[in-house]
């Protein structure tokens, strides 16, 4: 869902960040992560399917964790199958709101756009410094 | 109108940019730039203004210049009093619709905000790490 930095062309890029102080309580990066998350059931394999290391991973689940009331990532120990890392309702919460909030913004980016096109370069010209 | 990186609490930040390829051909500071411009009629002056450097507000004028198909900003030399320096037409343009978009985008936010707020704590815990 996050946009690559290798998109190219002429676009409208909208990004929502719940911010926290200095910090970035929720953002796409997370969005994403929380989606790997549901999607693997470990943190170390969504971060693996995100190309992120396990530190990096680790620490934008503790950043979400830090920020909101409840934790939005939980993890259980022992059992039968040992470990499992999933969403709790309030991170099954928190990753709806936030995708339905980036719908609206596509909705808002579409409409715009076009009032801007016309305006611009196919792409840039080179630097002339 | 662009966001100080001192504010506090909890908030949504929700950021547009004009994409051209790698390069940012509009946004919230290039638009208060644009604003700066138009008020003081000076690029120096405009960079005085924001607590930039020369260098960095010729870039973003630059920039800007270099990603639409005619100059948003353009600078007249000679004439009785010296140059000087304005908006053009399009610049005049590109500037009110990306107002209209940030006044849409701040309605979306005040939309939203309040379906994150009651989850979030006052201020982040402190890192664990």
């Amino acid at each position: 869902m996050s946009e690559k930095s290798t998109d190219t062309g002429a676009r409208l890029k909208i990004q929502a960040r719940i911010m926290l102080d200095e910090e970035i309580a929720f953002g796409p990066g997370k969005a994403d992560l929380l989606d790997a998350i549901a999607a693997t059931g470990s943190i170390s394999s969504a971060g693996k399917q995100l190309g992120m290391s396990y530190r990096r991973t680790w620490l934008l689940v503790d950043s979400m964790n830090r920020c909101f009331q409840k934790p939005l990532v939980e993890t259980a120990t022992g059992g039968a199958h040992g470990g499992g890392t999933r969403l709790t309702e309030d991170g099954v919460d928190v990753l709806k709101r936030y995708r339905q909030l980036q719908a609206d913004i596509q909705q808002l980016s579409t409409q715009h756009f076009p009032e801007f096109k016309p305006l611009l370069r196919k792409k840039p010209l080179p630097s002339s410094r």
